[in-house]
Parts: C-alpha cells; sequence; structure tokens
C-alpha cells in the first residue's frame, strides 16, 4: 500500500483489477469451461456440474496463492491447482484440454471488460459534464495564451471543447478496439488445440458464446497486440486528462486565477494557499501512464509460443495502467463538476493587457480597406505606443493612428472570439 | 549520420519525413491555401496565382532555414518567412489568416498520408509473403517451444501464422485511425479562426478538399491524440516485428537451426559464424519505438493553446518511428521471403527430444479409453522411464506399459498437430 | 495486491517502503525535530519531551489517512495533522518551521537508507555466491555465444564473472552516491527557512545528526536529482540481473540446457517441462525498472519551489523499482546458490559443433609458423570439408591439410580458453 | 536532418558522435593496436608501421560504408574490412587477435571521451554563468511558488542557487563514473583472448596506455553497466537544465513576466508576444533524454557473449542523448548570461498579493510573544479580513489585530527571504 494511492488510485478499477477479482474471473473460465464441455459431450455431464459447483463456490485466499503462483510463474495454474484439490474428484476434467495461459488470459479479458464499462461511463459522463460547462461558458471570453504568452481572445467553453473533442474520439477508439480485445484464448499448450482434436475449434466457440467474447482462429498467447493496444488506449486517455489537469494548473495560478475547479489542497503552514491537487494529479497520472505505455509495448517482442519474461511485463504493468485511468476519469470528473470562471479575474487580465492581444484582430480589420502593409504599419506602431507607455490601450493607441472607428468596440475581446462560441456549443 | 542507418534506417521513409519533405509539405499547404482563398475571394485571384507559382518552385536548402527555426522554435515559420521573400508583392497575403502551426501540422499530415501508404504497401507485401509461407510450410512439424522449452508439435505453418495474424489487425487499425488523424488544421492563431471570421470555415472545408484531407471543427493544436495515437499504431507494427525477429533468432540458434532467414552477417574473426543481423535489428526496432512510443505519449500534456515544449517532443520522436517501422518492414520482407526450414535439423530436434513433447498428447489418447487419472498416470511413468534411461523414447516406454497400440503411429508429431495446418492456411 | 507479487515483488523491501513504514520515517523525523528544537531552545523542552513521546506511540491505520493524503496532495501533511491531534496542547509546536516537504523527503531518505541497507547486503552475499560459483567453474569449458551462435569455447566460470563484474561496480557506485542522496530536508515553506530565521540552520544540521544524515545549504525540494540518481542506480542493478537471468533461459533451453539453476515451474499439461521462471522474473524486473527509470527522470523537471505533479511521479515510481530490485536479488540469490552445469550436455554440445567453433583458433596456431594468408586459407578449406560432410570434425580435416600435429588436443576446448580461468579467479 | 535540428541539436556534438568521427576513432583503435603490436613483437615492426600509416590516412566515406555495415550488423567489421584494403600486404595482421567489438567499444569511449570534455566544459562555464547571476541578484526579492501558488519570498538569486546546485553535483558524478566508464576493450570474439594466448593482456594493457584509457581484466562486452550510468548521467543533466527551462517559462509568462532571458521567439501573426523558444527546448530535451535512458536501460538485457539487438539500442539511443545534453548545456548557457529581473514586474507583483503571502511569517513574528495559537489566530483573522475586501493589504489587517507593531517593516519581502541570500552567494 502506498500513502498516495487515495490519490492517484482508485477503488472501483482497483477492485476490478485485482487479485481476488483475477481468482473469480479465472474461476469463471474454468466453470463455463467444464459447462461447454459437458454440454458438447467432451467431459461427463456430471463432471461439468460438479466442477461447475466447485469454482462458483470457490473464493481461496489470494496470499494463500501467492506461493504456488511464484514458483509456476503463471497465476493460473495456482488457481486451477485450487480449484482441481475443491471437487478432487473430477480434477483430471478441470481445466481440460486448456493451457494456463488459455485461462489466464480469458480472465483477464473479462477482467477487462468489466473495467473498461466502468471507465467508459466515467468518459461518456466526463464528456457530459463538460459539454454542458462548454455551454454554459460558451460565450464567457478568457485569454487564449499560446506557448505561455497570452496570444488573442477565446472562449472557455471553446477551451473546455479543445479537452471534449478528444474524449469522443476515445470514445471511437475503444467501439473499434473492442472486438480486437475481447475474444476468449482457448488453443492448447501449443497452440494447436491438439487435445482435444476436431473439439478443440467448436469447444471455443462455445466457450466465447458462454462468456460473451469473440473467438480468434489463430492463437494470441504471443501475438499480444489486442492488450498493448489497450495499454495504449488508457494511455491516450489519460494524456487527454493530463491535458486539462495541466491547463487548470496554469490557470489557476495566483497570477491568473481565472478559472477554478475542485477544492485545492492547503499548505500545512500557508494558510492562504490552496493547492491544485487533482489537478496536478491529472499530470502525474499522464506521465506515469506514457511511461507505463513505453514499458508494456516491450512486452510485445514475445519469443515463441510463450515468453514468461513478456507476460510478466503485462502482469506488472496494464493493471496500474487501467486503474490510473480511472483515478484520471474520478479525478477529472470532480474538475468537471465544479469547474467555474472568475469574470473579475478575468476582466482584469484583459485589462492588465491593455488590448495587446487583440493586435492581430486589429491588422485583420484594417486589412480591410486598405493595403495589409500599411494595416500591419499601424498595428506596429501602436504597439510601439503601447510598450512605450505613450498609449494605455492599444485601441487608445490605434485611435490616434486610424481615426473615427470605435476601436473600443472592434477590439473588445467578446467580439473577437471568432467561431469560439460555435466550437463550445459543436 | 550514424553507421548503423544503413541497417536501422530506410531511405524511402526517411525520403518522406526528412526537412526537404517537410519544406516541400508545408509550400503545398501554403499554396492550396492561397488557391481556396482567391477562388473564395478572401485575398485577390492575382495574389493567390503568384503565391501558388511562389511556392511550387521554391526550394529553400533546409540548412539556411535552420538558424530561423531554432529562432521561431517552430519550422512553419521560418519557411512561410522564405516564401514571403519569395513572391515580396504579395507577402502580406501569404499564410492569410493562419497560424504557424495550422501549416506545420497540415504539412505533418500530408507527410504522414504518403509514408503510411509506403508502410501500408509493405504491410501488405509482407502479409502476403508470409501468407504464402505459412501455406508451403503449413504441414511441416516443428516444435512448439513455450517458456523457453520444448512443449508440443506444431507447424512451421502455424508459427507463421501467429505472425502473421496482427499484421491484418494492424491493416484493420490503420483503416480506422486514418479518418482521426488526416485532417487539415486550419484554425488560426487562438483556435477560432477570428482573423478570418465567418469565412475560416469555409477556407477550412476547401483546403480540406483541395489537400484531400478532413476537417475537424475543434482545433487539434492542442489536442494531439490522433498524432499520438499513431505513435502507438507504428509500435505496434514494430512490435509484431520485434516478435518475428526474437522467433527466427531463437529458432536460428547454432544448436537449433531448424529455420534460417536472411543472409547472415559473418564474424571478421570467426568464419563459420552466421549472424542474425536482420532479425537482431527487428528487436532492437521494435524495443526502440516502444520506448519512442512512451516518450510521445508525454507530449500529450499539451499546456494551454499551444505549448513549444510538447511540440518538440513530437517532432523529435515520430518522423524516426515512421523511418523505424519502415526500415523493419524492409527487413521483415527480406526475412519473409527467403525464409525457409531445415527439415533435417528438425527431425534431428525430434529425435533428440525422444517424445518427451508427446507426453501431453498420450494422456488425452489414453484418456479415451481409460478414467484419465489411470491415463496420466501412466503417462507419468512412461516419462520416468525415459528420464531414467530405461527406454529410449515415450513410444517404446508406453508399448510397455499401454501394449497394443501402434505408439509410433501415434505420437508422430505430424499427427499431434491439432489444427496447426488449418490456421496456416487460414 | 496482484497475484504476481509473490514473484515480482519482496516481502522485506515492500515493508521498508510501503505505507506503514512511511508513515513511521514521517514521526521519526518529527520527533528528531522536536527533539533538537528543545535542545535548541526553538521550542520548550517540554513540549518537545510531548511530541517526543507522541511521535513514538503513533501508530495510524494508513487506511485512516487516505483520505486526508489524497485531499493535502502530499502525505506528510496527513501525518502531521495526525500527530498534532496525538498532542493537542503541543500542536501549534509540532512541526515547527518545518513544511511539509521537508518531512516527506527526510521521511523518504530514512527509508532508502534502510532499503538501501537491505539491498546492498543483498549484492554482497550475491557477489560473493557468483564468485565461489566462478571459481568452481573456472575451468569448465563451454561455448562462448555471440549473436546467438557458437563462436568460441570460454569458460563457465568466465562467465559468471562477466555476471559478477558489474555487481562490484554497483557497490562503488552505491558507496558514491549515498553522500548525495542521505541527506536530510529542512528547509521550509519556500526553501529560505525564514521561519527559523538564524536558527534554521543550526536547527538543520542538529537534525541531520540527529538522524545520521548529511544536509545541504541550498535546498532540494525542486532538485531531484540524488533521488532520481538513486532510480538510475536501481535500474543498472536489476539490468545486470536481467542479464544473468537472460543467460540463463538461454543456457537452460531444451536443446542446450548445459546450465541449470533453480527450481524450475511445471507446466499444468506438459508434465516434462521445467520452465525457468526464477530467470524470466529476472529479465521481467529488469525491463520494468528500465522504463521506471525513464519515467522517474520525467520528473526532473519540477516547476517552481515545488511541484506536486513532479512528487506524484516519484512517490508512484521509486518505491516499486526499490522493491523490483529486492527480488531481482532475492531471485538471483537462488539462482545463484544452485547454478550447475550438466558436464554431459557441455560435452554434447562440443561433440555437436564438430570443431567448428574452433576454426578461429586454428587460424592462430597455424599462424605461428606460416604466412598468416596460407593458415587461413587452410581453416577455410577444412571448414569447408565440414560443411560438406567430408570430415567429421575440424581436427579431422586439418590433419588432411596440415598433417603432423596432433589436432585433436590443439583444439580440445579446454585448451583454447584463454584467460578464461583467471578472469574467473579473479 | 530534421528542421528542428538546429534547436535540438548541436554542432560540436554531433560532429563528436557522428559517422565520421566514429570511423576516424576505429581507425585510431586499430592504429594503436598495430604500433603496440609491433612493439612488444605480436606482429612485425614492418606491418605494424604499414597498418599505422594506412590507418592514418584513410577516411572512407561513410556513406560507402553503410551496406557493410547492415550486412554485417557491426560498424567496426566494415571500418576493419576497409582498412585491410588499404595496407592488403598486412591485411592478416590488421586487427590482429581483437573482435569487431573491441574495436567498436573501444572507438566508442575515445569519443565519448572527447564528447564528455565539451559537455564538461559547458556545464563548468554554465555553472559559473549561474555562479554570477546568483550572486548579482542574491537580494533581489521574488515570490517563490509552490505548486503553482505563491507561497513567500525568496531571491531570485536563491533560485538560481536551486538550479546551480546539481549542477556541481553532475560535474562530482562524471568525475567518479569516467574511470569505468573510459577503459579499452580488448578480449577477443569469446571474451578470453584466446587468439592471443599470453600476450593479450600486455597487449590490452599497452593498448590501454597508448590510448589513455583504463582497462578491465574481464570483458564488458556483455556487461553495459558503465555505458548505460553515462546515459542516465546525460539525462541527470538535462533533467536538471529542463527545471530550470520550466521555471523560466513560468517565471516568463505574460502575467508575470518577472524574469526573462534570451531572446523570444516571434509569433508569425501575433507581433507583441515573445515565446520562451530556448526555455520550452530545454523542457523538451529533458523528456526525450529522460524518454531515451529508459530505452538504453533495455540495453542492459544483454544475452551472451555478445547480442546483436542490445548494443543496436545502444548505437541508435547514446550518440542522440549526448547531442541533446550539447544542445541543452547550449541553450542554458544562453539563457544564464542573459537572464535579467524586471524589478518593475515583481514589485507589482508583490503589490496585487497584498501581503497574503507574508502569513506565515506573521505567524512566526507574533509567536514570539504569545502563544503560537494566539499568533495563528490572528493570521487567520488578518487573512479573513484580506479575502473580504476589509483590510487592503495584510499588513493593514495586522495592524488593527495586533497593533503597535511596524507591520508594513515587518512584512516586507526583503525582510523575510531567510537564508536566501546566503544560499545565492555560496
Amino acid at each position: 500500500m502506498n500513502l498516495t494511492d487515495g490519490l492517484f488510485g482508485d477503488a472501483e478499477l482497483s477492485a476490478a483489477m485485482d487479485a481476488p477479482a483475477a481468482i473469480a474471473a479465472m474461476l469463471t473460465v474454468e466453470a463455463a469451461l467444464a459447462r461447454v464441455q459437458g454440454r458438447l459431450g467432451v467431459i461427463s455431464a456430471e463432471a461439468a456440474r460438479r466442477i461447475d459447483a466447485a469454482a462458483g463456490e470457490l473464493t481461496p485466499d489470494p496470499a494463500s496463492l501467492m506461493d504456488a503462483v511464484a514458483q509456476a510463474g503463471i497465476p493460473a495454474q495456482a488457481v486451477v491447482g485450487a480449484l482441481k484439490a475443491a471437487c478432487p474428484d473430477e480434477a483430471d476434467w478441470v481445466h481440460f484440454g486448456a493451457t494456463s495461459q488459455d485461462i489466464q488470459d480469458s480472465a483477464l479479458i473479462l477482467q477487462l471488460r468489466a473495467a473498461l464499462r466502468v471507465i467508459e461511463a466515467r468518459l461518456v459522463t466526463l464528456d457530459r459534464a463538460l459539454t454542458a460547462k462548454a455551454r454554459d461558458f460558451a460565450e464567457q471570453p478568457i485569454a487564449a495564451r499560446t506557448r505561455f504568452q497570452i496570444a488573442a481572445p477565446t472562449t472557455l467553453g471553446a477551451k473546455i471543447a479543445v479537452w471534449r473533442a478528444p474524449l469522443r474520439r476515445h470514445l471511437q477508439r475503444l467501439e473499434q478496439l473492442r472486438p480486437r480485445l475481447l475474444t476468449v484464448s482457448l488453443h492448447g499448450a501449443a497452440g494447436t488445440g491438439a487435445a482435444l482434436g476436431q473439439r478443440m475449434q467448436p469447444v471455443r466457440a462455445a466457450l466465447a458464446a458462454e462468456l460473451g467474447l469473440g473467438a480468434h482462429d489463430v492463437p494470441w498467447h504471443a501475438a499480444r497486440d489486442a492488450v498493448v493496444e489497450l495499454g495504449g488506449w488508457l494511455a491516450l486517455v489519460t494524456g487527454s486528462l493530463g491535458k486539462i489537469g495541466a491547463d487548470l494548473i496554469l490557470l489557476g495560478q495566483s497570477e491568473i486565477a481565472e478559472v477554478q475547479a475542485g477544492r485545492g489542497g492547503g499548505s500545512s503552514t500557508m494558510p492562504q494557499k490552496s493547492n491544485p491537487v487533482a489537478a496536478e494529479a491529472l499530470v502525474t497520472l499522464a506521465r506515469l501512464n506514457a511511461g507505463a505505455v513505453g514499458m508494456l509495448h516491450q512486452a510485445m517482442v514475445h519469443a515463441q509460443e510463450r515468453d514468461g519474461s513478456a507476460l510478466g511485463i503485462e502482469w506488472q504493468t496494464l493493471p496500474q495502467m487501467v486503474v490510473r485511468t480511472g483515478a484520471a476519469l474520478r479525478l477529472a470528473g470532480e474538475l468537471a463538476q465544479t469547474l467555474r470562471p472568475d469574470a473579475d479575474r478575468i476582466d482584469a487580465g484583459f485589462a492588465a493587457d491593455r488590448g495587446a492581444m487583440l493586435a492581430e484582430a486589429a491588422g485583420f480589420h484594417l486589412t480591410a480597406d486598405m493595403p495589409r502593409a500599411a494595416a500591419l504599419d499601424i498595428v506596429r506602431q501602436a504597439l510601439a505606443q503601447l510598450a512605450s507607455g505613450q498609449a494605455a490601450t492599444l485601441a487608445e493607441a490605434l485611435a490616434g493612428l486610424a481615426p473615427d472607428r470605435d476601436w473600443a468596440a472592434i477590439l473588445a475581446p467578446e467580439r473577437n472570439t471568432g467561431d469560439a462560441a460555435a466550437q463550445a456549443r459543436s
């Protein structure tokens, strides 16, 4: 246990990926295998019934299996051992024709399916929350900042639209990757299904149906692209949320403080502080998953028909990535719900900028009725006056250089946000 | 230049991603922008014509732009500068309403589109070559090895089928990610298109059509999921090829030498050696891209409306990943073309194993007409005789323990490969 | 909990790095701070006594602090809160003048100091075990293999010497990095020690002495090089052990089986198999720590005087790296203790090679009394005869081409191992 | 070539690491080997003289070697081939007793030695520049910011001291790692030196002396800790510089703008902008090297006596890391030289904070003559007045709550910077 797991962890996703869930999923697979083998006459109906019943009742203490797992180098083998011990008369028919990795991987897929439902639901909820906030603040002007410099006006809704757009793409990606990922494994020791001969394929199809999964004809024991693709997807999600976190940190700086979200963490010694704990955690989680996806890809160099070194990388990397994604979605959800602009601070920011961020807009405005070169020249002069203090605002400077225009109105931030509001409402 | 670029690099993909190609792509985007703006009346037809012409003729020496790029922190700005210098009279209408990143990103997409065509073609070619080889050797028995131990018989075709299966999934993934990736960027400095007002959306649509790309309503200046997704895809591809490399290395070891592919590199001092240079390079490229995808994901934490730190990560990572993927496909293609089993070595391997790898098969065979426990007990006894030297082969041991069966035939590797041949032909 | 933690985890190191240990270490620091502040008159002797006593008795349930940690974004703050609650009358003098990160980091250092003692002891033990094995097998000939091809003879002891050599360098590195790492942190909220004014420096020096640590004048709140350096060291250690694992996997393959170590994991379906579980785990742990060190380095981009995003990366990465290093040393220790060659298999390997690996040696031998070109020509002819089956062994071929020499003796592997035995005994 | 190499690359370090330098270094090693072998009578004096001469004159076009390198899988082999072709009469005595990797690695070390001299010199220069700046601004008050919130006053000199402190530790680390790294490799094909028998050790010692390097008795062909350690060191350096970059970016934000450094990059559309191009590049380089060090550590899992897959990782990773470190030092040097505070903006920042950042200081001040609880209570009340607008500054609020103290003076930032100035001058 790590003291920061309350922040970087997630109880619901941890429960989906941890040892008891893994054991339960493996027993679910073994029970389903026995049932379909009983039904297809591969094992006796009685054996099937008893194995199914034993698997349904078995809840071994994970700690009790640890030594066996360490010895075998694969959890499924220890679980199979426990199941055989639980129905000794049918022990020979438990796990019949399967190899440990078949069970290990099929169970992993069941765990991931459940975890992905939670993650998808949170993603949808977050999308909705951000969609609502984007609409609420569709027209709230705020400075766009590029490369850490004030650039030009946009709206808070448009900023949120940029956060939200990838979430929808992530949902689409998830839809596309699910059929590749959610497949049963049942191919036997050498991947040929030789143990069951002609019956392996029908048993596999029936097992897949029983578990609500797809099936591949060619074993994926050693072709791990679907699992690693999922890791990449998780890191894409946390990456997008990390961008939200980075933006909220920067928007919430003492000197800017234009947008607040969540409840800040206090300081042990500085009572006035409100630390952006959740936003920082989004960045942390994004960077951790970014690193982890690089680790996970190393597992694709999977030797031969089974490579324990490579499998171990998956086992020690993917569950954490799932949990981190859940944590990031939980934190982002809290931030989205509570996000609010501070209009006074935003106004003060525009005032402090004195119109400099409208320089580009002024240039385009002037270009409408004079040569562009002349227009840009006027803007440059106006900026120079602003910089030297000769003019208090860009509007004032321009009023002298290009009179007879209502520069205050022309350069009002809210009139220079292009299609920001439309993006926010899209 | 690195002396090993002949191995780990790729001339065709390098040419698609390097500086001259980037400059050409940026000029293509600027020319297309001018043309559509001329057509839509945003700039004059004359300005459009001249900019288009100037862009078409311009081939600046990349070295001459380096300083400007380093100063601006974004290549597009230097290219825009060169284009303005090339048509000074229309300089004010060059790049009109766009921001540097619009051009940078749109050009990147054009480069990636071209690179992906090459990569896809090589992937299809490799798939075909492996499909042919899988069929050729669909029934060639060979040992499956799990966790670096001989497991049970399979066929060489089935091994190749496992290599090939992910390639087809990669092609499907590519098809799915292309619409997300192949989009133009044209959103202006703050992402709002404010410079062109109501005309930005139609200009963007027209530019997209002109370049044969899609378009997003919400800017992806700071939402980099599609670019990073591509990086993940590239690493998936090289990961799958790295698995082929690892398998070929192991199958080609002096002590196994059951499969050869490519021409081996000689040793400077050991004339008898044939090093698996290309296969090793596949592993190297897989591990490099695995690490690189982790680096690239860091770029998703992209602050504000534009973050030069994050963009720099993409610029310095993605082109290499593309090149590495091309190199890996080139090398894998060469290996696939020349792959051939050494049937004598394979037979010798089966002989040396003395039938131990058929122990599981023997157990399943006996289970057909006796209690499974009894069957497994006989197998255990047979293996013990094998280990102690009492029997020369498992078949001989079983003949004593369970007589009246043609054990040599029953345990012949080629009769114990399940649906391996079917997988190979799938 | 992860089912594979019995393999990839380590109980002793986990206990050093987990939540209860972290809490205890933080309370140790707070108690020591109170004592030295009492002694120096910064707080009253009575307050010091009570805080020290309260800290000594406090063992809060980590789970009870999780929420507070998640809220504060830094564990120390929750622990300080618990300590204040435990001695309410002196609450104002608890943590006096310190900032949360001072306690967090100082406690981390105490934990790491303890963990490094365990790790160092295991490293020394492993070095001794390997030294003993290297001596035992200093003269046991065995094939050197380069690029997965048989190269030339060496001895098993020399192989082990290559495994051992970096361990000694790691011990030297540890000695060198310790003074940089094992320092107290006590610099206050802004790193200036302003809260305690002139008394901060003496308090820090006294606290360092009390805890047996060093101290830096300039705060390391935001300069994380020593922590990240440690991560690099841990990954160097697991990397060296991963090399041992890779070698043992390859030497233990069914077709080679020249060296065995540890007890192999069985297969659920293939009774004859003995999987190299521990050796594979060494590779896994090396690759996990390799990836993790890349993640950890990201934490060096630590913004301002304190950056929660960056700290979170450390908190979620370093403890796992410590545990993995402990696990790898434990597994490597078990493998080292049980390592033994199979001389029959080694002899069979030499026989199967038919002397080809001695080609280089033959060339050097002939060079002694003929032009080198002539010598190499003879060797090439001999290899050709070997390849075509004209000669059964290289010695036989050479006997025909360069007669009157005792080629069997000249090419005996044990006479062609250079200074392998000397390396093994070094 | 990449258009951004002017920013992220470095001409001097590239020249040290690129193909011509690698070839030259390999020829230097071969020449030195021939000279010492001539001197020790291993080869004839005449052969030695001719090889030395040929190596000295040979400057093969790297492009001409690329194919041979790709074929051999190791650059040294192609260079040896070129050298043999250049002195055909002595070809048999070129590279006598060495293996390709001996030359490859020894040459790498020569290249790294030269590169490290450049890097060290830049590190020393940067340390001096920062030391000077830290002194210049030792007493310039500025806000410390923790977790992106204003915390308490410090000085700019103290900030710079935090940047500089790790540089000195890096110089110490470099001193310590050099003897481990700067060693010759000469161990022959199997690492046993068998080719030269008893003469290998003296030849190695003489070669080491000739090249000014150390030597290990046990080969490091497959024990890559020193090379990977160097990668870690490079990433530590760029990580420390990335922290400087992050701080300069944040300090240079439009809304803060308290410190400027370097010349900013302009925007193509927003003339008022000054982008922190160099500071952003420092962050990029830090993150790239962070990722790269994770890749490089994968190379430690180096199989057998030589592993081409693992070597390839080094070859494709380390040179870039060296170049990035050089680039980062160059950019940091430019930033350090030009760093200057904007005292007006700093003062405006303090004014805008209205004293809130002195809350901790006020508490400690009051604690001097009242119970700490009472002191903290007063501070809390004062902060509440500040927040509600009842008081314009913390000093004003405190004047009402705890009168008869000169709160303006007590809370003056410059009087509340603890030992910041001392740190700056350390």
